[in-house]
């Protein structure tokens, strides 16, 4: 009775409720709940949580409820378990998990085979609709994504796709040739992920087949796998963008959240060190004029800012794998026009709002103030234009020599934009206000 | 001939070949084509090529192509035709295509009503499994998102959904009550996007129904309109990390970028001068000790970096709505637990290489080299230190007050850290080498 009401509520809230249970509650449901439900409940579940209650039970009804699990939520689960436990799992699961299992194992983490389920429909290109209707039957019991039906051919070749509503509304003897879709979408098992995603995306299809280099069938990916990989590349370029090396969640323990980090604040503190010591060669300018340094903190951030912008722009712009040089070519113009128009317009603010400032408030002649502040409205031009084409070269490049160009982070173009400021700013400053002006104070 | 080898292949294939046609091979497309086919073409087009696609042909067969569409592509399609067009195509839609248009219309962008769609199947609660079988192959027709079939009462009201695997193998007298899952989730129309989408995600099922206010059901939420959502307000979230206010593309005009940057770049601009007045206060310190100044970019970039990880790592982890007022407190701990840490390891490396720096290279005393150095690595310890908190409190406070976490983007971030990382370091040189060491020169 319990066990039937249990059934009405969905599995991905059963998961929820599992970690605020005590175990003899737990084990109850056990009971009560068949292994069906149980390798759904499991699914939703996080794996560590399972990995600790499949140590409740006895290991043979493990073994089940692991056999019927989702191929990639499984894969998570085993991961999670101590080795002698795993071990004894995998023999315990059915042969054919076991192979799927091992199959998908084999692919590297970056290839979309390795985030494949072999959850679904394949029938033979020779049968009529009443046949694969009944081998679809079949198949169902162990594999519930059958809104598309695939067809291989007699070597196990893929051959194309039927929509399920298709196969319904169809006339039972009819063959299967009219109801094919012969070009349907697939991917290579080896594809790496980033260079098939958009084009997953893009088909908004229930599952896409991926194929091993012989067209043969392997699996598919289904549009939950694509939400969840689309959710973890973005998140990764996000972290990146950041200056992370990877995501972070709120447990993480102390010791991984500094190793996510480190790397790049050590860099980017000797890109640091760098910029100081060019800062160092111009300490001349800033004792003849001290006032100049007030502003060096500005123009570097703005410099910083804008490469920032354009940054985040060509990253998601080179998402784009089709992209042309011609079109790269204009990406740069159009940051380059970008960061001039708004250079423009800052530099003429802050000449304007400077000036008076240091003539007001700083006791200055209005010659001297604004003097200083043309320089500073000059140099703020000049910086933001070349921080926007620093800011969309830098990922350009990578992506030319096959670097990820997210690991171009906003805090490194923030400090390669502040190499840029500093020799606009203080040289502009030598040039024009020491040398040419002769200021001093 | 030519129809039937063209429906080999995939809509999203020739959606990306028709833009690269003449007119008259378009045209001569037009009538080989069934207005199936190029309705579910023009959903994978891009919205702006359909509306000139659309003007090429028969208003009567474009408003035939338009009812048979998904209502969100129709829905972007309409908003790209001008006023006249719009409304002569709108009165010769379908009737039930219209009602729904104008339903979706009628939602908030950021509301979840306005990105379902109404294809889907609804039968009522009382059938049999043999009644509800043939209710679907009518409505397939026009409905092609049979995966999960919907229940509704006798007042319409959402009761329950059934997995068609489940219906198919069912025998054909039984009733839907036990085929029926009752606690299926759902969303109301008016949740804001970013309230249930993690939610959405989480369920990972083919389709969620949206229901009104009355629990009535009025269209479902399909895995490819979560996999655009994911998309979309990550993109969003991406975009306000750089300090855009939205995304952009490549063909994006000049002004409509410039209005996306300029507004954070005036505000960062603003920042930046307060920042800059605060380091004049410090302008006897420059004065009596120059070659602090050459560190000061160091110190604030460092703090600016700190800070835009620890507001990355916060935003993602605020996604979760259920967050306990405990887990924040927690976060902010861990924030400045990390932040002590990798301070506590830079400023030792700071201390030690830019004392030898001082010390080799400008001719100081080893006294007079490592005491600066000193006050550089407890101020960088410091600076990291009150920046992790920084990047931890300010999303945190705009989540407190109901703004969206994302706007306090990586540029904000480090603004605000400038102001932390100006008034220790200064300070700190202040005190401790010129008050308390009296050094100079
Ligand atoms: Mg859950
Ligand atoms: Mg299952
Ligand atoms: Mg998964
Ligand atoms: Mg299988
Ligand atoms: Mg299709
Ligand atoms: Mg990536
Ligand atoms: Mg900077
Ligand atoms: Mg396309
Ligand atoms: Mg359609
Ligand atoms: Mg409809
Ligand atoms: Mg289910
Ligand atoms: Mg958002
Ligand atoms: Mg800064």
């Amino acid at each position: 009775v319990m066990g039937s009401r249990l059934e009405d509520y969905h599995e991905n809230d059963l998961a929820d409720v599992l970690p605020l249970l005590t175990v003899p509650e737990r084990c109850k449901l056990y009971r009560i709940l068949d292994t069906d439900m149980l390798s759904d409940i499991f699914e939703y579940a996080e794996s560590d949580n399972v990995a600790e209650y499949l140590e409740e039970m006895d290991v043979k009804k493990a073994a089940s409820i692991l056999s019927k699990m989702e191929t990639d939520a499984l894969a998570e689960v085993l991961q999670k378990l101590d080795k002698a436990k795993k071990k004894l799992l995998i023999e315990l699961l059915d042969p054919e998990v076991r192979h799927d299992i091992e199959m998908i194992a084999s692919f590297d983490e970056d290839e979309i085979g390795s985030r494949m389920t072999t959850n679904c429909i394949i029938i033979r290109e020779d049968l009529n609709v009443k046949q694969a209707m009944s081998s679809l039957i079949d198949q169902a019991a162990k594999n519930d994504n059958i809104s598309t039906i695939f067809v291989v051919n007699a070597q196990q070749k893929f051959y194309g796709a039927i929509d399920l509503k298709n196969l319904i509304i169809a006339r039972r003897d009819e063959t299967l040739e009219d109801l094919t879709v012969t070009s349907y979408p697939y991917v290579y098992a080896e594809e790496p992920i980033n260079e098939c995603i958009e084009e997953l995306k893009d088909y908004s299809e229930d599952s896409i087949p991926v194929l091993d280099n012989d067209n043969r069938l392997l699996g598919v990916i289904t549009s939950s796998n694509i939400i969840d990989l689309v959710d973890d590349e973005m998140g990764e370029d996000y972290a990146m963008f950041a200056g992370l090396t990877a995501e972070e969640d709120l447990k993480e323990p102390l010791k991984d959240s500094m190793k996510k980090r480190l790397p790049w604040l050590i860099i980017l503190l000797g890109l640091g060190m760098l910029v100081s010591s060019v800062v160092g060669i111009f300490e001349q300018v800033v004792t003849t004029l001290p006032i100049i340094m007030t502003f060096q903190s500005l123009i570097l951030d703005m410099a910083g800012n804008v490469g920032t912008q354009s940054l985040a722009v060509t990253i998601r712009v080179l998402m784009d794998e089709s992209l042309t040089g011609k079109q790269k070519l204009q990406l740069v113009f159009k940051e380059m026009r970008i960061g001039f128009c708004n250079g423009l317009l800052l530099g003429v603010l802050s000449f304007a709002v400077i000036g008076l400032f240091i003539f007001l408030f700083k006791g200055k002649t209005m010659m001297f103030a604004f003097s200083v502040s043309a320089c500073i409205g000059i140099a703020l031009l000049l910086a933001m234009l070349i921080s926007s084409a620093v800011g969309t070269c830098i990922p350009l490049f990578f992506k030319k020599i096959h670097i990820d160009p997210a690991v171009a982070s906003g805090p490194l173009i923030t400090t390669v934009n502040d190499l840029v400021a500093v020799v606009t700013f203080y040289g502009l400053s030598w040039l024009f206000l020491i040398e040419m002006l002769h200021l001093a104070g």
